[in-house]
């Protein structure tokens, strides 16, 4: 378990070089806006490089999305979860708002194929489901889909991505608020190399795996119940090359500055396999 | 609440019309023929399309994906079980192979684009990983895209499906064992409009709504281990419209034979917001 008073900070550096995933102008980089008043943003290719960036010391701190209001859990980014070191330092809900962009004289009649990431496409469902004939072709991040669409000498084609895309990449605005719910919220969690716990932090992630038994999930949760802590999320994935079996992810309303919470977070550490105490934080809003 | 009396059946129909997504040469297939002697299958366009058979009376049963042991749940089917009425009569697990599929004398080296399904991209990820040239181009389904590829005149694009799509549409397979683990399964249920409860039905899935506050979970958990029930699936999804919302779907170990079961499903109902049981039944392994 890591020691809480090397842990803790006083206030987050505000200048420094962070990992996003796709490139510019992806949701990850509302993001980095949100928490860092002068970000220096270096973008990686894949989710993967966002964690090694971080690890390996190229970048102080990066942004992944974790999930969203209607397509729920970026369940790319827990799995990677197991494979790397890391804390989560913050956390920032971003409201989430698809345009369709394409090229200057584009006529939407004239569109059959859609670059858009894959969870963006889930977002639009009802777009897709009204537009049989479009085709999803499906792009790392959507701001890379932007890019591909103006790169591109097609007049039959379109990307799914945020309207900032739209001057970035000098394409025509189609369409707005493509996604089903306009209430559409994207959470995403800034992490870095070394524990940092800030004041007011009150959200704690934790990651384990637990016997296929009997109530042990159950006892699991229990020991958050009996001090009183709210769960607000539980996600269970299943381990690749097992039969079902499941690595669990919790966030928990709590904070380590609790004796109590430490404690339990120490016993469970002792009494868990492969339990993963991720970061103390604080969620803000974009 | 259900009557478990007039639910009570001793046997499956082994001839019937059942609705599955996709187009023939869909696992799906698979799943109904490892249930059904003699299945006559109608293919739907949509998951949505084989709760509506079902629910319509179209086809006696439906059959659908819920989740696969790399790439996770099949949150599509999950959201839509919110807005139909079903019961689940039959769990089946199915054993997923994909290979590459092409037009006779296509060129490995020549491919750039990659049609399939979502889910099928997930589970192969390291061969897109290993291969970033090719785009992946979206499908409703692993056969729809075969079929694709067979209609296309195109020489540099490919589908990854199951072996049996070689021969259903006429295709050449490149490459063999494509997905991440040699251990892929993907978990099928089999819906009818009404409640059918077979012997030795040992399983049963449940669907509710939470409060937000302190242990609400926890008092929901505790009620299923106090009768020392196992508790094997948890899968929790946003409610869209919602600020993170939460629908949970519960998997138990359990039989509606037992008294103490049945009075604490009647107790669930009673107590809990958008209760729903699901179904009480068996999984086989085809």
């Amino acid at each position: 378990m890591i020691s809480i008073d090397e842990c803790r900070k006083s206030e987050l550096q505000k200048t420094a070089v962070i990992a996003c995933q796709g490139v510019e102008g992806a949701y990850s980089q509302m993001a980095a806006n949100a928490i860092f008043s002068n970000p220096d943003i270096t973008y990686m290719r894949t989710f993967d490089g966002v964690f090694r960036a971080v690890s390996q010391g190229l970048c102080q701190y990066g942004i992944l999305p974790l999930e969203n209001s209607s397509a729920g859990s970026v369940t790319a980014v827990y799995d990677l979860m197991k494979a790397h070191h890391f804390y989560i330092v913050q956390g920032v809900k971003v409201s989430i708002s698809h345009v369709l962009l394409a090229k200057e004289k584009t006529d939407v009649r004239h569109i059959n194929q859609v670059y858009t990431h894959e969870q963006a496409a889930r977002q639009c469902s009802r777009f897709f489901d009204e537009n049989q004939h479009i085709k999803i072709i499906e792009c790392a991040n959507t701001a890379v889909a932007a890019q591909l669409v103006a790169q591109s000498d097609r007049t039959d084609i379109a990307a799914i991505a945020s309207e900032n895309c739209a001057s970035l990449y000098n394409l025509a605005v189609l369409s707005r608020n493509l996604q089903n719910s306009q209430n559409n919220f994207t959470r995403f969690i800034c992490i870095s190399k070394n524990c940092e716990i800030f004041d007011h932090s009150d959200k704690i992630s934790l990651m384990l795996t637990l016997e296929h038994k009997v109530g042990a999930l159950h006892e699991t949760i229990k020991q958050f119940a009996d001090l009183g802590l709210n769960l607000i999320k539980l996600e269970s994935r299943p381990i690749a090359d097992t039969d079902f079996e499941f690595m669990f992810y919790f966030d928990l309303q709590a904070s380590v500055e609790s004796r109590d919470v430490y404690h339990l977070l120490l016993a469970l550490e002792k009494n868990t396999k492969n339990f993963s105490f991720l970061g103390n934080y604080r969620e803000i809003s974009a």
